[in-house]
């Protein structure tokens, strides 16, 4: 289960760069803390369906392409 | 953002019945509670990641299954 949230940060990290976002873009412009990027991207948040969406708004990205397959 | 749950709801439940799950077995193999699961189906639980993937375990689909598009 924990395994789940370390896939999902790394899908988060190699999303953001491919857009071309850094961690501090991605927080100011999500609203959202810089420390709280860095501990999602590190595994340690089980974040919630409307920030998974706030993240994938904010990147440009589906929701999809950031939940890790299984 | 709210809409978010809704759609994740109609998704839960859509799947659920395509595979021949009711409410009552879905929670009971997933060990959370009957009402829960008509809490999520209503789109009123802002679930986490890992609430996510018990699902789709459970009910033996991809989590992308379960996440709307946008």
């Amino acid at each position: 289960m924990c395994d789940v949230k370390k896939r999902f940060g790394q899908n988060l990290r190699a999303v953001r760069k491919s857009k071309g976002f850094s961690q501090e873009r991605l927080a100011y412009s999500a609203g959202i803390d810089r420390s709280y990027v860095g501990k999602m991207e590190r595994g340690e948040v089980n974040l919630s369906l409307e920030k998974l969406y706030l993240l994938a708004n904010t990147i440009g990205c589906s929701p999809k392409d950031l939940v890790p397959d299984h």
